[in-house]
């Protein structure tokens, strides 16, 4: 086992009704901003909720923050953090609303040069306003850690940073937002939390046992409830623990003291840069072609997740390595996620887009940073 | 899944080396009492690593608390942390010099009563020192958790409280410290860490799935694991699987959403105030007898802990459960802990006096709180 540090001091509150307790969670006399998307919180009654839970605070709003979230849309909400004096962000949504919460607590108090360095230059954030969340779609694990992504439409880039001081000071995980999700939602938010556990567990072997078995405990999770949220949708068991293995898929504590990949990661944001596929999406696209493509350097722990997730124990190790995969995309494609490109009208020639990309960043990404502009190709190549 | 609350900040540095990183921790200028037990820090190197680590720090010590710290103790320590305005206690020990720690923590500042009425009354703490551990011994789990146990001499009695004022703020893990480790601490930390997973686990299911296979996971890693370090002290990798292992038994993590026993506990707890047997070896002769006795409301459980630990799937529902608890059983004696009661020199009379404190005391405990007197005498009747 590696070393290793390790902190999460988010505070969940998780169950149904658990929406109504915000208020004891937010400090006295703050002024709160809400911060929310696309405006399904009015249709599923969440937004209600909220604005009963939070009544006597002073509060503002400012929703339209899109799915990648935008450094033009959040930059706005910037602007009117400073204006009016807001101690407090409430973000009340998904990933993309959480990360881009994040970043407006970071653009906020950062007063060094352009906020854009935050994400461009990963400048470090030395104060962050504080935020709250109530998640109403389980997928990234953004309630209970320190990232977050954020696109810029002018560049067509979509970048990364994290913070322990914009980790949330609470997350409202009530899974009963996820009964009026429809199946895209799902099957995105399954997939997604799927393929952080395989970015933090399917590297090479450190003797982790327990983080080994916490992983594979998420994975078989995710396998058994995620087609049973798809199929219905308002069975509360299945949801919470669909919600709960989605949080503890990506709060930190899989990853500790083993190897990380994130490559799969990485090329997938390219997709959704270039073509605005959804996120998990571009992961079930990417993942196949990744194990395929490092069926060497990978090969124990594919071995390991073959016979312990698929019960895969006979055959050659290529036979075994085969097998897993396309178990994997059976999954995907089980839950309704498509894994090539053709599917997303993805044509050939942004792969070497793709590709120039990285060699203009001119860093290689995986757990061994051997994956650059050849080996990107070669992954999309074989998921035409 | 139940609803639930979790919320732990505590900071794992963990891995060789780790002492070293403390002085970025503590507070600039804090005033430090150093806490230890009898005097094993000395031997072992891990004293001056620690007061190399803290150099530049006013530090003052206080040794001496022993194993199941007593009251009598702590409020000696309690005193001098008043009259040297302390700002900050520094625990380096297992988890009795921990538990003493909280305490002393919670007392120096509690003036509401007695200070005896945090453990005996379970007075409401509002403010603690502030503290960090540098644990020594694996086994409790108290480094990353908000719990106490301590004993008075004069009454006989062991007590437990607990505040998330009292959590350390962090707490330094380094394998290495195993190394000089007597087995009977080894195989009593083994087995208190397998115990505090038994506790969270063998109760009924409320489908919750990922924190059953969390569970698992830290049992399974246990034996594999406790055996090695038993058989080779300085196998890291094994001394960090055990390490990580038992904190993870115990940092409120596995416990969310399900229901708890800690029956097991509370009647060991008594053998340990009447006999000053080790809290491990009480849990490791209690336990058989709870799940003997519970077999019916367990059921489910035992069956499930048994198929998937250790692969029991033969036979009638009795059998099935006798094999769990036989294989339970054969794992604590592997480790070198007997499981009965006249093997630590207990006789039968000590049973009514357990059975006759818990009537006193007027509340049944266990997942159903219905193990009372009567269940309890079975319980140790049947480990005689």
């Amino acid at each position: 086992m590696n070393n290793f540090t390790f902190q999460n001091p988010v505070k969940i509150l998780f169950g149904k009704g658990q929406i109504a307790k915000i208020s004891d969670q937010l400090p006295a006399d703050s002024k709160i901003l809400l911060t929310y998307g696309g405006g399904s919180i009015f249709k599923n009654g969440i937004y209600d909720q909220v604005k009963e839970a939070v009544k006597g605070f002073q509060i503002l709003e400012f929703g339209g923050i899109e799915a990648n979230p935008k450094y033009e849309t959040l930059m706005k909400a910037v602007a009117i953090c400073k204006e009016e004096k807001i101690d407090f962000l409430l973000a009340v949504g998904g990933g993309s609303v959480i990360d881009g919460t994040k970043f407006i607590a970071a653009a906020v108090c950062f007063d060094e040069a352009d906020p854009w360095h935050i994400l461009a230059k990963h400048a470090k954030i030395t104060k962050a306003l504080p935020l709250g969340t109530v998640l109403t779609l389980p997928a990234t694990g953004s309630e209970m850690n320190a990232g977050s992504v954020v696109s810029r439409i002018e560049t067509q880039e979509k970048l990364a940073f994290g913070s322990p001081l914009v980790m949330p000071q609470f997350s409202v995980l009530d899974p009963e937002v996820i009964f009026s999700l429809p199946d895209r939602q799902v099957a995105n938010g399954v997939v997604d939390a799927f393929v952080h556990v395989m970015e933090q567990y399917l590297t090479y072997p450190v003797n982790a046992p327990l983080q080994d078995r916490m992983a594979e405990g998420i994975l078989h999770t995710l396998i058994e409830e995620g087609p049973k949220v798809l199929a219905n949708r308002t069975d509360y068991d299945s949801a919470a623990n669909f919600m709960w293995s989605a949080t503890m898929a990506l709060n930190g504590l899989i990853a500790v003291g083993v190897p990380q990949d994130w490559g799969t990661h990485m090329i997938g944001h390219e997709l959704t840069a270039y073509h605005g596929i959804d996120h998990a999406q571009t992961l079930a696209i990417v993942l196949p072609g990744m194990m395929d493509l490092k069926r060497q350097s990978k090969e124990a722990k594919i071995l390991q997740y073959g016979e312990r997730i698929w019960g895969i124990t006979a055959g050659t190790t290529d036979e075994r390595i085969d097998s897993a995969i396309a178990k994997t995309v059976e999954f995907f494609e089980l839950m309704g996620i498509k894994t090539k490109l053709p599917d997303y009208g993805v044509p050939a020639e942004t792969i070497a887009k793709i590709a120039d990309r990285f060699e203009q960043r001119g860093f290689k990404v995986g757990e061994h940073a051997d994956i650059g502009p050849e080996e990107i190709t070669e992954i999309l190549q074989s998921r035409l």
